[in-house]
């Protein structure tokens, strides 16, 4: 051994509460409103898709949350996650940076999604709940609650994208490998589903359909509830077991980062690695740079509107207030899946909002062209997702150089592309573009706002 | 916290030696002859397409072998792999067996394989090696050899067989994103591609064809090397980290395995496990049951024969004295490719001769139940190579139960299965069946072994 390449911890060190940044902000977050009445939610409008401990969860500003027992027993399958420090990236780009990443990747469904799929289906099952339904696009959301259902006994029921149920077969069948029942949607199943194939018969759906699915049958049916894979306060909440974590093996490294990075799509991913060190900075703590990375082609946070604005597509979600390109907008169809929703969760739009973090656009190629770099510099192939964090780490590891300073550089891998090689493929046979958004498009989303006042 | 789950070890634990059970075994290996001669083949027939390195440690019987530190700083990048305690499954069966399982699926590769690529890249660059080629059928050994290949900075050619680089584009996308060249075999680019495409243009190749063309371009390069991915002594010495990490592990968890169990296809995975317990219990250590596991569909030490035969169907390689279906068995096309080998290695072949360890071979249905049991118990999908190991282990431990003995069992989960979802769609289709041998084949293909007498 010449040099320490990463940072383990045993599982007895699995964090024992979540952190929750609610407590630290400088200004609370705006009330999430209800569409009829434009009165702000209250739990009672929740129950009828949630559990109790999750709504309380959502609505909670205590610091920290308690991770129960079972929740800490299946995380340690795969937690504590490696921090790495790549050494080789570094000497690759012969720059005076320390460059660290936590990887998510080695979670049994290869993404940081678990991390909050096990804690949704534990308080499911704790307070109740006889099954689950959620939406899917690609995949990689629903197998991670299919693991987490198989693992506590909960039935799950994912309404997958009908384009992806055909064309992206594997990660369905990772979905039934676990035990978890795939439909494609629009299906006949519920009435939001028969509406549309009445009207197209040949859809292929969206996970704006999709959504309105799997909720259907959660307020239809009094023992089943719905599960959402980011956006919501409680999903960023479980996230943070990531930076707590990360945290820690920063300093079994000796070292804190200048810079965290992270790629934003619905915003669990930043969160789980930002919110903790963004808490300690808002309670006095180390000063820190936060940055999120958005693909060009659905540029949320850098050229949205911070507004009130509908969850999904099909407009049966409360009004949050957040970051939108308009929930009429469509991203162009990019590899990075997990990063085309038009909104970004409230949390996250807040601390952008008051300038607490700062946030980028990438271009698809130049990610995918990095993601390539990392893979033969560090072994892992990243999701194209990650691509995104990687080129931004890239960037700021060359202004070093550039400037002859070294900062720590500390980014989340949030999964590995073993399930994206079709998007590998495209790229090497030059298929693929920088598809830029439609200003026109998202001027007419824009317009569209439902305009409700804060 | 509840209970513990898995033992990790820190990385300056990774072994500093390989085991090599030449040194403790009873009774010399027979030697491996030039097919030309009949006489044993000495370091100068290996040097044309092996580096002398390696040579040297295929001719060894030192019983350590070091590590050198650049093969354990990449090492550093997934080892020390986790062992876990399978507790979940134990529950779901109602065994008093204890269950561990060491797992290799947290490889970049997510295999074993690494574990021998990164050492033979590293020695072929130390020796002057310029480019390495090797062949693949599914690819999960050439993109372990294109990931070793990049971090050491060696070009590797990977002659991919027609039929899988057509098919399944998502291994050859993985190797080229490592930088590997990837050419469907048969090939124009050499002798006996060209000689195949003429006689047959519509080939679609097989292992045999792809080896032959790798060889070849290694024997006509000066500069270039080959590499193979199991049966030969050295790489079987390099996969011995495995069971040497198990064994610290297996002591953290204040345990020690009664049963030891592994698949075997070339031979490479199962003596990783295996071989560490079994010089321990050679040279007077702990006794300890060691069982091989293989497919009914090709059942090298349970059916073949004990002869020395070729290691590939065009007759390239020299004569080694293995467990053998005959070079001319082709057997059914079962989901578990890597299982898929008409010879055994000849260290594996001995000891099972020699009456020092168990075979038995399984039926693909029950293999892959045994997975998708595997899955919704402790959440990782198995590849199917490994769902061979979990059978024999759901065995054990209910025998366990019906007599009421706790035993230790000890396995290794050689992959994870995210490459594989295709089989898993198969088996929940009901596509799959049992494929058993065809015994008029085999008969025929043991009847053509070249004869020749130790």
């Amino acid at each position: 051994m010449t040099e320490t390449t990463k940072y383990l911890l045993p599982e007895n060190r699995i964090p024992r509460a979540w952190y929750n940044l609610a407590a630290d902000l400088p200004e609370p977050l705006a009330p999430v409103l209800h569409p009829g009445t434009g009165q702000p939610v209250g739990p009672d409008d929740m129950l009828p898709i949630f559990p109790p401990s999750l709504v309380a969860q959502e609505m909670s500003v205590e610091r920290e949350v308690e991770i129960p027992d079972p929740v800490r027993d299946v995380y340690a399958l795969w937690r504590p996650t490696p921090l790495h420090r790549a050494r080789r990236l570094e000497r690759a780009l012969e720059t005076p940076a320390r460059i660290y990443y936590k990887y998510e990747g080695v979670s049994p469904a290869g993404s940081h999604k678990p991390n909050t799929a096990v804690a949704q289906a534990f308080y499911n099952k704790y307070d109740g709940t006889k099954r689950l339904t959620t939406e899917t696009g690609a995949g990689q959301w629903g197998s991670s609650l299919a693991f987490a259902g198989a693992l506590f006994g909960l039935p799950v029921d994912v309404y997958m994208v009908r384009v992806s149920f055909e064309q992206k077969p594997y990660r369905r069948a990772l979905m039934e490998t676990y035990g978890a029942r795939c439909v494609a949607s629009p299906s006949e199943e519920t009435e939001s589903g028969r509406a549309i194939l009445a009207r197209h018969p040949d859809s292929t759906g969206s996970l704006g359909i999709a959504i309105s699915e799997a909720v259907e049958m959660a307020v239809a049916r009094d023992d089943t509830q719905y599960a959402l894979g980011s956006v919501l306060n409680h999903v960023l909440l479980h996230q943070t077991v990531v930076g707590l974590e990360a945290m820690e093996q920063m300093a079994m490294a000796d070292d804190a980062p200048d810079v965290v990075i992270a790629c934003a799509g619905g915003g669990s991913n930043f969160a789980g690695l930002a919110f903790p060190y963004l808490g300690e900075r808002l309670r006095g703590g180390r000063d820190v740079r936060i940055v999120a990375v958005e693909p060009s082609a659905c540029p949320t946070l850098t050229r949205g509107s911070f507004a009130y604005d509908f969850g999904d597509t099909a407009h049966l979600t409360p009004l949050m207030k957040m970051y939108t390109l308009g929930s009429s907008f469509v991203p162009s169809g990019i590899h990075a899946g997990g990063l085309r929703y038009h909104g970004m969760s409230p949390l996250v739009s807040h601390i952008k909002a008051l300038g607490l973090i700062e946030a980028e656009a990438l271009d698809q190629l130049e990610c995918f062209a990095a993601g390539v770099r990392f893979a033969r510099a560090e072994g892992i192939v990243p999701a194209p997702e990650a691509t995104h964090a990687i080129r931004a780490v890239i960037r700021e590891a060359e202004a070093c150089k550039a400037e002859g300073t070294s900062r720590a550089i500390l980014f989340n891998l949030s999964g590995h592309g073993h399930f994206d090689m079709q998007a590998y493929t495209d790229y090497f046979a030059g298929k693929l573009r920088d598809e830029a958004y439609d200003e026109a498009a998202l001027k007419e989303a824009i317009a569209d706002l439902p305009g409700v006042a804060a």
